[in-house]
């Protein structure tokens, strides 16, 4: 498919590889987009014919004009649309006469300016439909394709990239062009670039796709605002991040006053942890930094995917070295001691006064076979998996030489290799172009370099874990719940009755503490003699959301007595409202958990587990996933926790029942995931015991 | 002083303005150090006369060689010596006849590499003092100074500096040279450079306070590895930060397996945290990350530093502004909303679909005139103390003109401006020309420029903080505790007893629960009824250092028997050691905090606050400030707390008495000022109420 301008077997080969182009909207002035594609296409040295449609019949950059697309002779695959928004539906409509295969709207004043654009947006697609026609955009930017056979710069930027195997996607077209600019400043190719905008049509995980494909694109870059359709991009993000590697960034993490906790689930969940879990389960290496994100794709575009986190590191200098150690062990890689033989060969190899440890330090007066030795040194070290290289260029000896060697320890691509490369980068210009042209990736600082390669790192973890099949509990009623759920769904209420809540939590298997609804306090003594004491006793009315706030939970009622006094306190605490009550046996001293549900648009519902009580609202020591939570999603979930070693037991108090934590979490999955129309539940608190837990109290939102 | 070749006031004058160099060990060598000097002098431009010694009488790079340095005609100020390390003292000897004043010692072999290199550095630096002559290293790379007056460049390295005013001071040459290496590529200037490696007699607080006196210096950059002095440090820090910014960075954060925590205080403190205390209490900007030091140092060197947080953030392009925004506000930055009149005025100026919000979107097709209004209306909203731009350079606008613009508001320099210009920098050089003469700092990144914005911000607070003075105690009895500690002293005991520990903690007005040292369980059982029921036991034994792992802690014993059968439980339990017993009131219910001390080289103790419990070892929520801890230190401890809203009272339970902590930690801070012989000092736990706050437990190390 890509790659070539003969084959064609997809929709978007048109737009990547299109054998023609029009501008419709060709301008003569100079500073104009209708212009500037045109000169970006010359420049570029596009191999096709180009077009210019232009209603006056001028000439614009030398190309005869044709008043019309119609009037092109021969075919036109490719069409951008540069004229006012308004022209555009006409426009579409010729294309579509003409047989255009993919159009570039270009022209802004659609979806993005409200409701009158919007149904112009739609009436254009509707239109391009009507003609099997795919649309890019509108209000973007377009594509570039630096494969040599067909030099696509169809876009209005001004940054040309070096050809190369790194294809960047966003939807923000400036970031776009940010990446793309940065790639040009590291020397370093890019292969395809699109920014669609509205994405009305063509989507980005279409792209992604295709690039997945295309064999020249060797690392894939996308950048995010927002997920119109999640799924897909799950999809195909997911297919193609096993083949090559896949690094993303979503911006807006911190839409101001998200903090704000209206209820514990809601409040914490983001639509960017969904994004980064979405990411995560893609298997796609995620960035918070878009400089970063671009030094580590060049690292991916040349070396091997390490086989694990124990690095290696050589130096000429001193401080760097101490520098990338803080960096790298920050990042959770592991930087472990030589063998005993491999100290052996390096003390004869290397100089007296070398320092024969983890770091490396070859000193600065270190040549070409110094440099070699302790590379080979680690590339046949087995607990080792990759190398870091500190190289600062002394005057004193020919660094090209230790270049043309670690290029060549390179070539065989045994193991990941990235060097901080410490120089005048244009005086010492040859050493840097054999390292590049070597495929090493330099950087300029020990911090980045680290980073690098602990992205690399990271994508061979996301690879190496195990994903596991989620479980299916054959105990589960789900009928029973799906009957209380449209019971009340009819009634027309958003949060669940305590009945229902506990008749669900008992359907899906979830523990809950013996219980029983009641009105009044001679019904509530009743029940507690029944249950047996102590008990809690807790108010309950859909107008209470956090009962103990309001005062409407007692705990650890002894006797009859302090049963009858709790329910009459709270009877004059909630007036106006008359609530039931809910009569519950009290385990004293378990630990307090919280898990919960919400349903996200797409994906399904994020699951969300960690510690109780303060722990959730102060500590925010919570961990998410997305359903269907695996057997190995829920341990994750419960190690991922800053306070795992309190769940596991410390200084002589016992831990809780793991078994039982990961149960929970995954009967909760598979409540959501059966029952979609629950939007939120809460199962706060859980009760976490050596040998046992109990969710005491919950709610469930529709 | 500095800045002239003429009146000379201070020591470091013939260092950083030598009048004549003279380089002991010239060679014909081209790749030798101490060939390489001398091409550097020559290169750079050095304005005064240069003399190459050589023992063989070789002329090096057209100069008269000299045979000793005695033959030199007329003074040499500065002497570089590049020989062996076993000449140096002869030559240091020939220096001292010679009357030179400061001496680069260039040669490595002292006490990088062991005791005997030690004793030579000794000895070098006894003929040296004998001589009154100053000494720079050994085992460094030297200095260079940009001043047009002297163009010093006394260094082997191999980058030159363009004319600035950043100075950088580093232990390491490889990181000071890397550092020097992005201030050119950056395009920024340096004033002064200093590497001195062994650091023998000129260290880095003198030349941070020489530079603190050179009025062309505007930000100083420190690189440290270790603090051999860190009073002096200290002093020199304070005094010229206040006066210009010092942007400060130390390496060696992570010393694996530092985390083991071989007891409370001990284990948290690490030199590392005592290295960034020094550093805030100096005033200094903190950083962790070698590029983010040097970008940030770019904008210091240019712009005036805010006066508050509040930033306003104009942009010509979406996407780059939202993730400027996700940095600003992680970094703790505010982006106020713009006041109605300044978006009534911005909505009559800017072009009509631009974005009147903060960021202001002046849109792509913006001009100089629509910038200009933007930051105008910046530079005159009472809420917004910087400017943060985001400027792309569309081909379509006249972006030469709208740099010009953003110069002419900078002139004024009423508020900080950072710009992220996203270009081609090899097309638009005129532009990156404009704004880089013009004084405005650029950056290739939203989240660079955020974060050099964000750095300035941070030295505004750090000058703005209160610091206040510490407080002494009256009611001290400083003799008693004294005292004690020299009985303790005497018994040669490294923990004292609970009798001791207690009495020490009593003389400081340390509130303690009532308690009683026995022997044996009647004793036990008779404290008890003295101190009243219920009480806690605990063992008491220099042997035992954690008492609850062992077996040693018992609480809440409500009557005789339950004290005698759980003495005697210990006994068995604990057996060889026949502890004592500390037999205390318990107090239930109260909120598990710790406090303690720990001596530290140099600047006195380092204090500790924070939760106790599980928080201490698991979620390590503990607070650091070094001795003396003023009234405003003791409350930054505690608000920054993850923890802090629970000391302050969460979802209906009360908070704990924030005065007691506060005394507390301050009579800490008094007690292990005035007695410094006290090691290592731990209240663990503290338990905290609403209105009381009561020391249970604690030990001390001397």
């Amino acid at each position: 498919m890509t790659g070539s301008m003969t084959e064609r077997s997809h929709d978007l080969d048109a737009l990547f590889f299109p054998r023609s182009v029009a501008v419709i909207g060709a301008s003569t002035k100079e500073l104009s987009i209708g212009n500037r594609i045109i000169r970006n296409l010359q420049d570029f040295g596009y191999t096709g014919p180009i077009h210019a449609i232009n209603p006056k019949g001028e000439e614009v950059r030398g190309l005869r004009p044709h008043i019309s697309i119609l009037d092109v002779p021969g075919d036109v695959e490719l069409a951008h649309v540069v004229i006012p928004a308004g022209y555009v539906p006409a426009a579409m409509e010729e294309c579509g006469r003409k047989g255009v295969k993919v159009v570039i709207v270009n022209s802004a004043g659609f979806r993005e300016v409200g409701s009158e654009g919007e149904e112009l947006e739609r009436q254009v697609l509707a239109i391009a439909r009507e003609h099997g026609i795919r649309v890019f955009g509108p209000n973007c930017q377009g594509i570039i394709n630096s494969d040599p056979g067909v030099r696509a710069y169809c876009n209005f930027t001004f940054t040309r990239p070096l050809e190369g195997s790194i294809s960047i996607v966003a939807q923000s077209g400036g970031v776009a062009e940010m990446i793309n600019q940065r790639f040009v400043e590291l020397g370093a190719g890019v292969r395809m670039y699109a920014s669609n905008g509205n994405a009305s049509d063509i989507s980005i995980p279409e792209v992604i796709r295709y690039w997945g494909d295309d064999e020249a694109t060797k690392v894939i870059v996308v950048h995010v605002e927002s997920l119109s359709d999640p799924t897909a991009f799950l999809e195909a993000s997911v297919e193609v991040a096993a083949r090559k590697p896949v690094l993303g960034m979503k911006a807006g993490r911190t839409p101001e006053g998200a903090q704000a906790v209206s209820s514990h689930t809601g409040g914490l969940a983001r639509q960017e942890v969904v994004t980064e879990l979405l990411f995560d389960r893609a298997g796609m290496v995620t960035f918070r930094d878009v400089e970063e994100m671009c030094q580590a794709a060049v690292a991916f575009s040349s070396q091997p995917v390490p086989t694990g986190n124990r690095v290696g590191l050589i130096t000429n200098t001193g401080g760097p070295a101490i520098i990338a150690t803080d960096e790298l062990v920050e990042a959770g890689l592991v930087i472990p001691p030589l063998s005993e033989n491999t100290r052996l060969v390096l003390r004869e190899q290397l100089h007296a006064a070398a320092s024969i440890a983890n770091p490396i330090d070859v000193l600065a007066t270190a040549g070409a076979e110094h440099f070699r030795s302790a590379v080979e040194a680690l590339m046949d070290e087995e607990d080792i998996d990759s190398v870091y290289i500190n190289f600062v260029t002394p005057f004193f000896v020919d660094v090209e030489s230790i270049a043309r060697e670690l290029v060549e320890a390179n070539r065989a691509g045994r193991k990941p290799i990235v060097c901080n490369l410490m120089t005048d980068r244009k005086e010492w210009a040859g050493t840097v172009k054999i390292l590049r042209e070597g495929g090493i990736p330099t950087y300029s600082f020990p911090e980045m370099a680290a980073k690098s390669l602990a992205a690399m790192t990271r994508l061979h973890l996301l690879r190496s874990r195990e994903s596991g099949e989620p479980v299916t509990f054959e105990d589960v009623d789900s009928d029973r719940a799906r009957e209380i759920l449209d019971d009340a769904w009819e009634s027309d209420s958003a949060w669940l009755s305590s009945d229902q809540v506990y008749g669900i939590l008992e359907a899906y298997g979830l523990p809950v503490a013996s219980w029983k609804t009641v009105c009044g306090a001679p019904e509530a003594v009743a029940a507690a003699e029944e249950i047996g004491f102590p008990v809690v006793v807790k108010a309950d009315s859909p107008d209470i959301v956090h009962k103990s706030d309001a005062g409407g939970v007692a705990v650890d009622l002894k006797d009859a007595e302090a049963v009858r006094a709790a329910v009459e306190r709270m009877e004059a605490a909630l007036e106006p409202v008359i609530p039931d009550y809910l009569v519950q046996a009290y385990l004293p001293g378990g630990m307090e958990l919280i898990a919960g549900a919400k349903a996200e648009a797409g994906p399904g519902h994020l699951i969300m587990f960690g510690m109780g009580g303060i722990h959730v609202e102060v500590l925010k020591d919570v961990a998410f996933a997305l359903t269907p939570v695996t057997p190995p999603g829920a341990e994750r979930m419960i190690d991922s926790l800053r306070s795992r070693p309190v769940l596991e037991g410390v200084r002589g108090r016992n831990g809780v029942d793991r078994e039982a934590l990961l149960d929970i979490i995954q009967r909760l999955s598979q409540l959501v995931s059966e029952q979609p129309c629950i939007k939120e539940i809460d199962l706060n608190p859980i009760l976490a015991f050596e040998d046992r837990v109990i969710v005491v109290d919950a709610r469930i939102g529709l």
